[in-house]
């Protein structure tokens, strides 16, 4: 018996293999096995062909998306509790993928583990294969839930770039570093020079990304960074309060704020409240999110808007792909500057 | 070889076979199944010597309940996605249950159905063994999801009283037409006579069991129950601020108003600011649940606490009873009037 692979051992053939015998792509393999939609008749004859010729069985995860038969995925948040009541923006994400799985009629499960206990029964209850996949949100993108789940065979898409160098996790993300620019351009556009930034926890691409997108923006500006105006928070309402509350005590001439966060924001409206300053007048505070918690403010946030109907979609739809064979992938969606009233 | 039952056909030997074989209840033979804990050396032997001789197999739930692989328990709420962020009761209904279950080391999935194609799909997810058990929160009483689920052979426990009659689905409930008779007469005895009530939906104990209290103390006090007075919501802000609005529209002379949930009572409050009345010099409110609407309400809710905490504990524990072999209960727990700045 000849081996068919050079290590020695015989393994079960892959989509891969399918796609390469029949000479096309991956994805072309995966339509066909999908239902043959957007596929030639050639094309469908030739990985047909493929497919006995290989003797590819196609996998539980595939075929149950094929047959209908996917059991459902699960919508994993790795935060505390209080946090996903606390913050729109799960709200909005949750609403999101429920929506595009409902037009595959499959259901959402909902998963909150914000301890370490809470994220090993959760990961024993997915690793038993009760979730065809999961759709992960986590505000500590250095969390190595994902990799676990990826390494144990589970369809994972993350929501936000992982921060761990060399991740295979699939993410969409919104452009986090392309989103503080355009608001630290449009600080310096209102003539403001002494500008705060209340960033993300240091392992989220809010704390790392925006903060990147702050320093050049500044840089270009010729405006050094004065490291009293930087600080961050856990994107909590009451750590943007506290925050910018300490950004005053170090920088009283302080006359702008990028937080990032909307809620977060919200925080920081209430610190310079308390501390006598007006908004926009004196200090111009910027978010980030285009959460309902910006039009909710007094006064109205300007803010960058992340995409989250389609980060949502596109979430799903990369999982979805998954399932049918594809490899991993990683989606960046363009942000926007929605200019109110508090700049 | 010897039938065992009259019927004809052998049936697998159950817990109740167990129980009347060793002379004990069959709550003893279940605390022998979950470990022994508080069960006497002779009633244990009793029982390891009745499972022999009757070749009682422990149940899947049971057993993985006894063995720790217990792998999930469903929280399952049949309301719209908005609602569970919006009422603080479902927060402290969830936290308490993941606790209750984290003791077990089991793990909570949140399942939000607010369709019915929804509830559709999570039922085949749920009838397909991927949960153990399911904990079901609504405020329609009369929802066929928790009989559905029983019927499948699911265990269920349900928050609140099903509305249905003849149920045998497990219920744990405040009570409901004590909390709203306890709330009435305190109205009474601030010497309101036109008192309103804004009910939950007609299909909820909220609905149904609080009215009845209501009039029922107004029998007591000799006033007749005044229909213009009378209204229901469906336990979100909105309805209780239009709810209130329509009060004051059908009976001016309104002095107070019971509202059947303090979310509902927050809506209650802005309506009759905008129509300039004084709360609680004008109109007294009393709200129902203790939530963190009521405390953080201007002015502060008088209202009826619901014990939340033990409502989650106690469903916890019957549900973890019937997976051990128990029959269905029902648990119905007392309320208590909290007086605040309302009233």
């Amino acid at each position: 018996m000849t081996m068919n692979n050079a290590g020695g051992r015989r393994k079960a053939p892959t989509i891969h293999d399918v796609a390469r015998e029949a000479g096309v792509s991956r994805g072309t393999v995966s339509r066909v096995l999908n239902g043959g939609h957007y596929v030639s008749p050639a094309a469908q004859e030739a990985v047909n062909s493929a497919i006995r010729k290989t003797g590819y069985v196609v996998n539980r995860h595939a075929r149950s998306l094929i047959t209908g038969r996917s059991d459902s995925v699960g919508f994993l948040l790795t935060e505390p509790q209080e946090r996903f009541f606390e913050d729109p923006n799960f709200n909005v994400l949750l609403r999101g993928c429920t929506q595009a799985l409902a037009a595959h009629d499959i259901p959402l499960l909902l998963m909150l583990a914000g301890t370490e206990d809470e994220r090993r029964r959760i990961k024993r209850f997915i690793t038993a294969g009760h979730l065809d996949g999961v759709l992960l949100v986590t505000s500590h993108s250095a969390d190595p839930v994902a990799e676990e789940l990826h390494k144990a065979g589970v369809p994972v898409v993350q929501c936000g770039k992982p921060m761990r160098s060399g991740s295979k996790v699939s993410y969409v993300a919104a452009d986090d570093r392309d989103g503080a620019r355009d608001m630290v351009r449009h600080l310096l556009s209102r003539g403001r020079r002494r500008i705060g930034i209340v960033t993300g926890p240091p392992d989220s691409p809010g704390g790392v990304d925006r903060l990147a997108g702050y320093k050049e923006v500044l840089a270009e500006a010729g405006i050094g960074v004065d490291e009293r105006l930087v600080i961050s928070g856990d994107y909590s309402r009451g750590s943007g309060e506290a925050a910018t509350e300490s950004l005053l005590a170090r920088a009283p001439d302080m006359d702008a704020v990028f937080v990032a966060s909307d809620l977060m924001a919200l925080g920081a409206l209430t610190a310079l409240r308390r501390a006598g300053r007006r908004v926009p007048e004196d200090v111009s505070v910027g978010g980030f999110d285009d959460s309902v918690a910006a039009t909710e403010a007094t006064p109205a946030l300007t803010t960058i808007r992340q995409p989250y109907d389609r980060i949502s979609a596109e979430m799903v739809r990369v999982l979805l792909a998954q399932l049918g064979g594809e490899d991993p992938a990683a989606v960046i969606l363009p942000t926007e500057l929605v200019r109110r009233e508090s700049t």
